[in-house]
């Protein structure tokens, strides 16, 4: 070999770690999520509202960047004249900046939602992003619990529209200050104490009340062998807790149901008394507006953003039955929450202001309705008119513009590759049909359709059926005015195909 | 007065410079625009994707940041791995990097189409902003002209989607190997000189031929006393450069009679001949396709990002006649634009791969269609149910349930102000009505309703028509199962009523 010259040196085609292109009919799915859900809040009276991608670090909070560590949770960058601005981390930040700042303007209370791209600079991993799209509603201004229940039953009105069936979602509702008094009237003053067993309680569905309580108490040796100190409370606090945890049954009770059993399990202090208060009316606004008990439960289990919340806190769950690789059932878990923020708007003005409000991440409510089965009309391809030469290019053109006009998907292969790979390339475009007018068929006023769905579902071994072969023949050649309603018969069978 | 202790230091609410917050009516409209917009794209067999925000330095090409000033242009950082990444200034860089990195698996051509914003690191100003909305459709993949008719055809189908009447707008179309050619064949071959001579030409529209020809020949001294140094072409190159733009006409020829003149205005090349053919194909293509001779023009005047595009270049420009603030007529100029651009992928994969794609920017299309009185529907804000009492929170509960169920965007009122302060807010939040049941209307079953678009009316003065005043009463007491039927009649005579 001589040497030769170095090839130029060219960037390397990737993006960068923890941003996923997205296309296709996933692509497809999350928008159509987010569409159906915008017009039920908007039907809510819920108006729109874009903010810009940067806010200053400063009104982001508690992401304040610092000179070593900039990045620090954020993305953030130096603007030209020095002041920090940070890429936004979710969107109610922006939603308090915001209001903070047109709070003469606005009608009060201020009903929006948003959705849009939020960033977190945070370690990428497997299904672990640094861009993905929440969607937010929330209400400032309002401190009446008819304020909650609107968010919360317009959560739920906004998964059934996403394409969640009743039943296969619920919300659970609590109020982070039921805890406040638990502690308050047990004694426990201490904020780290207070942490660790509320990190404790977080655990109750996965360890159950025996963990808890060891956690509660001394600490626990977990099934690995590690040992995790406990929060040490007194005796009688521990056991306060166990009849509070308790108190929600077995899901099986109504609203108020559970609030007596929180009532009678005692010791919650002024603090939760005013929760309870809280829930009270919460539960009368979700009566009122006839929010059934299996859609919306009070479940006081949840611990959820407790430096961030200052009452009611929500929960929307996933409810069925997955199972992992190995068969065991597994938990969806969580597919959107919120609650009651009162000091958001204040770091900026002052002024409590109170505000309410629930968000969801997109991709994952995606992942939750595919888990339910819920991949309703998956997109399909256009359907490809086969280019066999130039000479008949208005004969392919005048196909493509008569399926589009009846609103059928089409185009014309533009590449310059022969039968064979044409018909290739349809296949990867999920084509449903492809269109072939060769100069006879032309001349003798008919077209070939190919029944692309039927050939997959052959060489898929999906179906032998002779009845159904001879229903779905995969190649047919028809009158040329006959294009349209034929291939519009086979989309309709394929949406009625075995799956 | 005594000290006091200072107030806890609070951020201060606001964006920062060049991000805009944008809501209600204008952030509806430009939606509707991209879901419209959509649609055709999807009908024509482009396939949605959407790229992340951040794109590595090197391969977003030109805008490569160096240490010094790493924000030039774009806004970078440095990820914790070290590596510089940007936010993305279009779509086109993060499409070829996208098709490089998937070109095996891709099926070819490839069609895409994408929205989402974009950054620019430059200074803010009135109505310039540092992140916008853009909208393109591009094909990689295919060298034929009926990938770059397609685009065009697609792109007047798209803008008559966002509300456009045929007529309002034209694309015209040329090809920058034209230039290249003419350069060539009349001996200009420094870089420098055939840059200025593009400048002047741009200026063609604006100046007129006898403008240009100065800034072809010596310089210009122009109003204002500054003088322009001209490209000193030689004279023969400028008489060829003069019947050559005058080869469109006045907007009045066909493509095909364009094309005979610019064949017939000589000195075109090598490379002009073969531009002159590909616009041929591109023709006969847009032909075939239908596509009016009023809709798509061909125009040698466009100069458009001649580092950048390969061949036929494109442009949707406005056409109507909006006058300045004294009354000049001014032309409202491009609303979108592209071409095809073969090199592009080739930075990645060494491999030059033809592509050809329109992009527009979505706030610029909406001030467009407003410019052309094109503001249809705009956007209501929601009927509004005043709240009395407590007591009565079911009977307005039920109202407003009925209202959304009939599809009418409803609310209640959420704050705990009185009826003046109610109904002001339900001005501000342009509500259409408010719906009023007080204790002694539910209980003889009936129900107030304030028309609030007649009392705007009125209170604009816009009419004092009494046969009108005794139609829309303002305010009147109905049955309450006379409630949807009422107030949907409210909103489709508001939809009637005199601007």
């Amino acid at each position: 070999m001589t040497d030769a010259a170095p090839p130029p040196a060219r960037p390397e085609a990737r993006s960068p770690r923890g941003f996923a292109d997205r296309r296709g009919p996933s692509l497809i799915a999350e928008r159509r999520i987010v569409q159906r859900v915008s017009e039920v809040y908007e039907r809510w009276g819920f108006e729109p509202l874009d903010t810009g991608a940067f806010e200053y670090a400063d009104a982001l909070g508690k992401f304040l960047p610092d000179a070593d560590r900039p990045n620090e949770g954020v993305f953030a960058l130096q603007d030209d004249d020095d002041q920090w601005m940070a890429l936004r981390y979710d969107l109610t930040a922006p939603l308090a900046r915001f209001a903070a700042q047109n709070w003469e303007t606005l009608p009060k209370p201020f009903r929006r939602y948003a959705f849009g791209p939020v960033w977190r600079n945070e370690k990428p991993g497997p299904g672990r992003f640094r861009e993905f799209t929440q969607c937010d509603a929330d209400t400032v201004g309002s401190d009446r619990p008819e304020a909650d229940a609107e968010i919360i039953a317009m959560a739920c009105e906004g998964l059934q529209a996403a394409g969640l069936q009743p039943g296969q979602a619920v919300v659970r509702v609590s109020n982070r200050k039921l805890f406040d008094g638990l502690f308050e009237a047990g004694g426990v003053t201490d904020p780290g104490q207070r942490l660790t067993a509320l990190r404790a309680i977080d655990k109750f569905d996965r360890l159950g009340w025996q963990g808890v309580a060891a956690l509660l108490g001394e600490g626990r040796l977990d099934e690995s062998g590690d040992y995790t100190k406990g929060a040490n409370l007194p005796l009688g606090v521990a056991a306060t807790i166990e009849a509070f945890l308790g108190s929600a049954g077995d899901g099986d009770r109504t609203r108020a149901e559970t609030l007596d059993a929180i009532a009678r399990s005692g010791g919650l202090g002024a603090a939760g008394e005013a929760a309870l208060e809280e829930l009270a009316g919460i539960d009368r606004a979700l009566g009122a507006m006839r929010v059934g008990q299996d859609a919306v439960r009070f479940d006081p289990t949840i611990v959820r953003g407790l430096e961030y919340y200052t009452g009611a806190v929500f929960e929307a769950e996933l409810l069925l039955d997955t199972t992992d690789d190995k068969g065991r059932p597994v938990r969806f878990g969580s597919i959107g929450g919120g609650g009651r923020y009162d000091d958001l708007v204040a770091r900026f003005t002052g002024e409590s202001t109170p505000a309410t409000g629930f968000s969801f991440g997109v991709s994952r409510l995606a992942s939750a309705l595919r888990a339910a089965g819920r991949t309703d009309g998956a997109a399909r391809g256009p359907v490809v008119v086969i280019v066999f030469g130039q000479d008949d290019m208005q004969a392919y053109l005048d196909a493509v513009s008569e399926l589009r006009n009846a609103g059928i998907a089409a185009e014309l292969y533009l590449g310059r590759a022969g039968m064979k790979a044409q018909m290739k390339y349809a296949d990867r475009r999920g084509a449903p049909a492809a269109i072939m007018l060769g100069g006879d068929e032309i001349a003798a006023g008919q077209v070939t359709i190919k029944d692309l769905d039927a050939g997959r579902q052959l060489a898929a071994g999906v179906t032998d059926n002779e009845a159904w072969k001879s229903e779905r023949p995969g190649q047919m050649k028809v009158a040329r005015n006959e294009l349209v309603t034929t291939v519009r018969s086979i989309i309709d069978a394929s949406s009625r195909m075995p799956a």
